[in-house]
């Protein structure tokens, strides 16, 4: 249809990087990209720490699980929820901040971290770069925040590697488009033969790449979701400053 | 840069929308972008609803506060977090689905509906359509579940209005980059003079697209965040099911 809709619909994840380093005229487009999303009430609750500094990458690459890729990317975003740039904005106006205390703050930081990381990989793969997000910073939460200095009212989202890829890689079959869209209200009927449909083509592509011990999609999701993963989290929002119960 | 980045850089909020109707070929390709972002886990826990049935449309702009622009778009799309799908893969094969009882499912749902919408978002604006995100939709989320049959363990996050422009709309200028980009870790150092700067331009920029009343950016976003807004989040999220305390 275009350049852009191509580019989105041609997103894969990209593991192998390349040692070339990218440019900062590049780089800082990306970030301009990540910074003119729209934010909730305009309030723009968000920040990105910006690493490209070999020692820190390789410490999140542990902190991350074993993640070497993101050692390997010459740079890694980290993606915060910042509710306190807003509270110097409610200490400058006489006022006290209240909003880090409900669970709206939680869902409109996330929402907004999404909304940045969606342009910054899109802004990031119309340049020839790969990325690959990364989730695993949130199994080690107070460690991201002790070695990025990040204050009170932020929490660690989400992390982002970019680099040039080394090699291609596949891109991965989403599951059938009805059931994801559903027109004027949700329809249920067909999602289980759905499900099935996508558990064949998904155990057929993970066999084509050499990663047939995944199983298929429903039984590989099944088995993370079985179990609270990540159980720091919540720990450490509270310890931030952080309310999900109002 | 190129096209897709200057798309992206080029963003504002557009709420005059022409009656002409966007064609279901264009509607979709905007769909499967949404589609194409990366998911947690490639969990997929996400879903559209599309709605283009007027009375419908007019509902939702009643329940987002009184929204008009919400009616008057041929277009509104629902961004649901659906942990009911994973849960179909998880009773396929014979276990219990506990991640929605952890604030992960809350984290992990928000940011992959934000990364969604981000596609959304940039593939609209890159075919000459204009968007703007609706947060009200939290206002009352029961009444977005009635209306549109949403099932259990799945909340509406965020809406989008989608149309042609019936007339331009001005470009609100961001916060200072060097509070949105912070090179290695945090920089704490110079916010309070960045939003003072900010405060100065926001309240010429205001004056200049007749919106003084709204003051600048500190004022407006602490008289917003000094209380606890859209308080019916929690107990709905707890009703379908989510628990936020693990």
């Amino acid at each position: 249809m275009n350049k852009t809709i191509e580019t989105i619909k041609n997103h894969r994840s990209i593991r192998d990087y390349k040692s070339k380093k990218i440019d900062e005229a590049i780089l800082n487009e990306i970030i301009i990209a990540a910074q003119s999303m729209p934010s909730s009430i305009n309030g723009q609750q968000l920040s990105i720490v910006v690493i490209q500094d070999k020692k820190t990458k390789t410490l999140i690459a542990e902190h991350a699980g074993g993640q070497p890729w993101i050692a390997k990317a010459p740079v890694f975003l980290l993606f915060i929820t910042d509710f306190f740039k807003t509270n110097l904005a409610a200490i400058k106006n006489g006022v006290t901040q209240k909003i880090h205390e409900s669970i709206e703050s939680t869902l409109v930081g996330a929402v907004d971290v999404g909304l940045s990381m969606g342009a910054a990989i899109i802004a990031a793969e119309s340049l020839g770069l790969g990325i690959v997000p990364i989730g695993g910073i949130r199994r080690d939460p107070q460690a991201m925040i002790d070695l990025l200095k990040l204050p009170e009212m932020t929490f660690p989202v989400a992390g982002l590697s970019i680099g040039y890829p080394n090699s291609p890689s596949d891109k991965k079959p989403r599951l059938p488009l009805n059931t994801f869209r559903h027109d004027e209200s949700y329809h249920k009927e067909n999602l289980e033969s759905d499900i099935d449909n996508y558990d064949v083509l998904m155990s057929s592509y993970l066999k084509t790449i050499g990663r047939s011990q995944e199983g298929n999609w429903s039984s590989r999701t099944s088995s993370v979701y079985k179990k609270v993963y990540f159980p720091n989290v919540l720990p450490v929002m509270i310890k931030q400053g952080f309310d999900n119960n109002k």
